[in-house]
């Protein structure tokens, strides 16, 4: 009998192991931006088409924050919050209660929405900290959640990690105008099938593009009818062109009276404001999620970087007319691109109403997206990334990330247009 | 049919919002260091004996880095690392390349183990994130993890955490000499009962003893006897105080040519050397455990902070005798504590052979562990952590952090003292 127990253990051992094998092969990162200079790519593998074509290599997989800088003054505030030492360096697992009410006092002005900062809000390692946070505080086995084909790449895999079940829903932004494009029958029906979560991101990434006003009220209706808890990732909802009208779903959430501790909207420093280098990250919204992750920060990093959380002084807080400039400099680049881009024949892309990304949909190729973008990075000194990472349907698209020097982009997605014509049937 | 199914779906959701509130509350954190902010104690709460007695408040619960300052040459690195801009702000999600190579080597130098830049290693957010990121690429759901009796309180909660079931194995550092006290019976019972894991903190935390050279050979011969993957949590092994040997486990496990994939060292400069507001840890070793650890940073804060990463460069390269000076520092405060608290009558404690901790056992008191800490607080302005943090058993005992302002120390280890005559039975 013990022997018939040890066989039985062995084999939920190897089970066990297998399970893990599998969760970090699904993990792979080795095509994520950033991640390119990891892959031994040669020459050798690929079937590559005419010469090299030489160029100032732009990386587009993000942002060049040398080309737009951090919020000044983000450094003496770093400096600032080095000098107060201990008290600094040990905030809460939260973060420091002083610079968590600043904050909730801006982000209430800048949604709409009411925030405490003692017990709606938490710092985190990033906004990439803050999504894994609150996806591990309402996802675990099993549970059904609802992702956005294309979305941000690491929602699928926070899904997949924690072991829930993804609910795919379409979002047409190539052929739809004046809204996002998200299938809101399809939502519904995942809704209806007992999603329990529904995580995306506004302005969407890669698509650049930003719900209507009439779409946020619909997925709250939903989501209330439903009893689903949301998501909302707002890392780009600074950055929005000319014209451009965004709704926040938590101010929306609030004005319907709906519960408040079914939702959690999620910003940052990183993007917009370039201060990816500082990682920090905000949460705010149900207060019981928040103390969840909380929880879960304090065996996962413990907090932020103490000094580091001193620089959001400064977020929200810009010298006047810094971020209007900063978008205008981005809304110059984005009509370059868009012009080089459609007249590229048969290319098909949306113009971004909000943050920095283009999201092409390419001719028929010779060579797979992969190895397309492969082949960008050796003959063209392009970086971009594929557009798998954002949707199994989105074999064709790139997506670039155009928050760069001008020039240089320019001349990188003229490069592209030689290279999309060169490999195209 | 469909509505049976429906009622089968109904009740696994039920069952999985279950799992994961009991997961959020066994996370539980108001008594982890450094949270008591968060505890709304008042007198009323508690059965307070006498007044309260005055002096400068001590929070033992973790260094204080006004008292030892972060290595010199560190916030100049810092500068450097910013003024590098992006290269420095978006590096490999692992780490900068250049920064873990000259981190490999003097690591190597130290524990006198090869270590490779490019595939051993890996910089993390702290070595809270190393030790998150290693348990979570080694515990799946039903994993067997030995956990050390007392150890960190983190590691228990990360073996919850990750569903894994833990095998406590415990460790009498009162009563033994020459070395930790590990139960070698009780663990390779563990092992025979088919652990997969095992995660210690050498020196122990929070009791300050090393694990013997034999305690080394002897744990290192059932692992691989048993084929456990070993966790080495090395915080402290860098402040050893005057006559203290020390045996790295993988300098020992690479002489003894062991599976060079069964173990991953853990350390960071957040303790001894002061730097806790950077936020930054290393693990090294297994090359696949390394790789799993990197998908996963890639979703869970996507890497330690870019600029924060620049620090490393001063570690292990501090100003010639500044680390001598500060392990003399902490021995004088360690051998007046010691004195202090082995002068109450019934109190044991073992002098920490390295570290900066004190885990003395009290006598038998007339309120709760817990409560006496909460007295500690609001009648003595000293701020410890509860012995249950560590181990179930060690309710009687409390932790300090010594790496405090000496003076200040003295003081309120008086003043515990008094609380200790005031409230033993």
């Amino acid at each position: 009998m013990t022997k018939c127990n040890d066989i039985i253990e062995n084999e939920l051992t190897e089970i066990a192991m297998r399970l893990i094998e599998e969760k970090f092969r699904k993990l792979g990162t080795d095509n994520a931006p950033g991640q390119e200079v990891r892959q031994q790519i040669t020459q050798g593998d690929l079937k590559l088409v005419g010469d090299n074509i030489p160029g100032r290599v732009v990386d587009f997989s993000h942002g060049d924050v040398d080309a737009f800088t951090p919020i000044p003054g983000s450094f003496e505030a770093f400096t600032e919050g080095y000098e107060v030492g201990g008290a600094q360096a040990y905030t809460e697992y939260r973060g420091s209660l002083v610079i968590r009410e600043d904050l909730a006092q801006k982000l209430a002005t800048f949604t709409g929405s009411p925030v405490q900062g003692d017990e709606d809000l938490i710092i985190t390692t990033g906004t990439q900290g803050a999504l894994f946070l609150a996806a591990a505080s309402t996802i675990a086995r099993g549970t059904k959640v609802v992702v956005v084909q294309p979305d941000y790449f690491a929602n699928r895999k926070l899904v997949e990690f924690f072991d829930g079940e993804m609910i795919p829903v379409p979002m047409d932004y190539l052929n739809v105008k004046g809204k996002a494009g998200l299938d809101l029958n399809v939502l519904e029906d995942a809704f209806k099938q007992g999603a329990e979560v529904f995580l995306f991101s506004n302005p969407n990434n890669p698509a650049g593009v930003v719900y209507s006003e009439d779409e946020i009220i619909e997925i709250a209706r939903l989501a209330e009818k439903y009893s689903v808890t949301l998501i909302v990732d707002q890392l780009y909802s600074r950055l929005r062109y000319d014209g451009e009208s965004y709704t926040h779903m938590c101010a929306h959430w609030h004005k319907a009276g709906l519960d408040g501790n079914k939702i959690v909207t999620i910003i940052g420093p990183s993007k917009t404001e370039s201060m990816s280098g500082y990682r920090l990250g905000v949460a705010f919204g149900s207060p019981e999620i928040i103390e969840r992750m909380e929880k879960l920060q304090a065996i996962v990093s413990l907090r932020a970087a103490g000094y580091n959380q001193a620089v959001l002084k400064t977020w929200f807080s810009e010298p006047e007319g810094w971020m209007e400039q900063r978008i205008k400099a981005h809304q110059a680049i984005r009509n370059d691109l868009i012009e080089i881009l459609s007249n590229i024949e048969d290319v098909r892309v949306r113009t971004p109403q909000a943050g920095s990304y283009l999201f092409p949909q390419l001719p028929k190729l010779n060579s797979s997206g992969l190895d397309f973008v492969r082949a960008l990075r050796l003959q063209a000194c392009v970086i971009v990334t594929p557009g798998t990472e954002f949707s199994p349907y989105a074999e064709s698209s790139i997506r670039f990330n155009f928050s760069q020097n001008h020039q240089a982009a320019v001349d990188a997605v003229q490069r592209v247009a030689k290279m999309v014509a060169r490999y195209r049937i």
